[in-house]
């Protein structure tokens, strides 16, 4: 079966160069830019594993990674932030000539978890950031290979992660309601007892001290439309003087728009609204949705890149990657 | 780790019996039915696996089992039949004590698919039905451990499977045509190198040839919106008289519905629409779809417990199930 493995040889032949010129310019060695741009092109072509230790993963057992949601598999795949990190994740680990699977036991399960990790020998994984329990705090610790978590894990937990900045998003949309006149802020939040959402209004609340805003109130929830429809039917209840909602989700924000509509609110001459994600959804929302892109093709790369060097060389190369929330102006504001 | 194992002890306690009892009770052996039920009830609120084979499978690293579809990470994400399967899945290999896992190899990957299940010791895969491969048949071969199709396999595959009736459910949408007067019937179909559309689309041209419509026209696809849209307008161009079409999906439905209402024809009016699957898509459609129905949850649990008689017992105890598919009139016919 590895009769067919691709060699150095294949990529000097494609490249039209001498073997060793071609294990030159892959190695760093010397080479004219214009032969390692050619020699690199011919490696992409073929999939080529130039690395010693990458070649060690692809040929034995260890090149098998898992993905970890400890979501209701039903959530798992209808959350577009969990399906799109996960379908990334697959992707990514593809390229790096890993062979990824996703766990699927029951969330509570944490012995389940645990023993399909070990029993299927996988090298490592990347968890996707999930609702903090300690019998699962405890599982990840008692698993012990690398893990790699997308989405800033439970502060007690410290391990390696990639996210984007929710502070600064949530900063962010914060002084793009002030540049817009916008007074009476409320926010519809994610479920708080992860770091992400708290980030979120940790932002948005300094930014409103800042540009002399006021945060009229927050209804804790889930990243939901439905929690989106409830949460904004509180606000209007209490705070009828509303003039700008952060949902921390773009779901939360379809469910937003829906009670403001019901409500007969315009967005956004009578309140503005800003999500949080930019997947598909913002965009097909009438109107456009003004939101904070996480960039997930880049996330879940970088998750990739982290666990492949992690396996490779024995260390983190990188503890953390962060990327900044691009905030896409729609018509919401 | 197994010391909270629950014992047949715990069940007794919790039934109120004595050991004996509630063994004899769960073992077949001579109980009133009352107390069969009460300790049946106790064992089911304890988890309690009483089958010897099975709780080896709970205790041992084969209880590890693999959930297959060899399709783009994406679209196993976003189809609502392969991402509907895959957790209803999920929940019932929960409930079978069994811990699954989602393969995310890419596609074409077959050597990789192959060592990932080797690799992870899985004790056996259930795949969901996918575009043939020899390449990928090889693979399923050479794994050589259980494996059970959800979706009729290639035909030239002799696994066993669970699937709908789509025979059935071709014939049952040619049926309900014709009884609404419909005499020009189009078809959008699904990818017809698998056998699940061409079984569809046979039922509906025997049930036009028994009642005396025509089958005016088939545009062969994938189980897509964008397929929907542009397989209509391809029948609208060569076949304005349509009036009646027979989506493979409902997926495809919703494309149908686009291209209708773009080119003014009404639904039903003037053209009536059968979709496939019943799943959330069909309700939301404006007029809601006339569709047959899937019971995933079903299938998925005749899936599991398929797979469980074979690695409890050694012998597939059915080699397959075929559920029908359940006709749901709507508005659209």
């Amino acid at each position: 079966m590895e009769g067919d493995a691709v060699t150095i040889r294949d990529v000097a032949k494609l490249a039209g160069v001498a073997v060793s010129t071609a294990s030159r310019a892959l190695g760093n060695g010397s080479a004219s830019a214009k032969t390692r741009l050619k020699v690199q092109q011919a490696a992409e072509a073929l999939h080529f594993v130039p690395n010693q230790a990458a070649k060690q993963l692809t040929s034995g057992k260890s090149n098998i990674v898992a993905i970890v949601a400890t979501e209701e598999p039903d959530f798992v795949f209808h959350d577009a932030f969990i399906s799109g990190v996960v379908s990334q994740l697959a992707t990514s680990f593809a390229s790096a000539h890993l062979l990824p699977f996703l766990v699927l036991t029951q969330p509570h399960d944490a012995k389940g978890f645990l023993k399909l990790l070990n029993g299927s020998g996988a090298a490592g994984a990347v968890i996707v950031s999930f609702h903090y329990t300690k019998t699962f705090a405890d599982a990840v610790k008692e698993y012990g290979k690398p893990v790699v978590f997308v989405g800033h894990p439970h502060v007690s937990m410290h391990y390696p992660y990639v996210d984007v900045d929710s502070y600064q998003g949530g900063y962010a949309a914060g002084e793009l309601f002030a540049k817009h006149g916008r007074k009476r802020i409320a926010i519809v939040e994610g479920p708080t007892d992860m770091l992400t959402p708290q980030l979120r209004t940790e932002g948005i609340v300094d930014a409103a001290r800042q540009f002399g805003c006021e945060i009229i109130g927050t209804v804790p929830g889930e990243y939901s439309i439905e929690h989106g429809e409830r949460g904004m039917r509180e606000i209007l209840e209490k705070h009828p003087e509303v003039d700008a909602v952060f949902a921390h989700s773009d779901d939360i924000a379809a469910g937003v728009y829906r009670t403001l509509h019901t409500a007969g609110k315009r967005v956004p001459e009578d309140v503005s609204v800003i999500g949080f994600d930019n997947f598909q959804t913002a965009g097909v929302l009438n109107p456009g949705l003004t939101t904070l892109a996480q960039p997930l093709p880049a996330m879940a790369e970088a998750a990739t890149g982290m666990l492949v060097e992690r396996l490779e060389t024995g260390e983190w190369k990188r503890r953390a990657v962060l990327f900044p929330a691009r905030l896409v102006e729609r018509e919401s504001v």
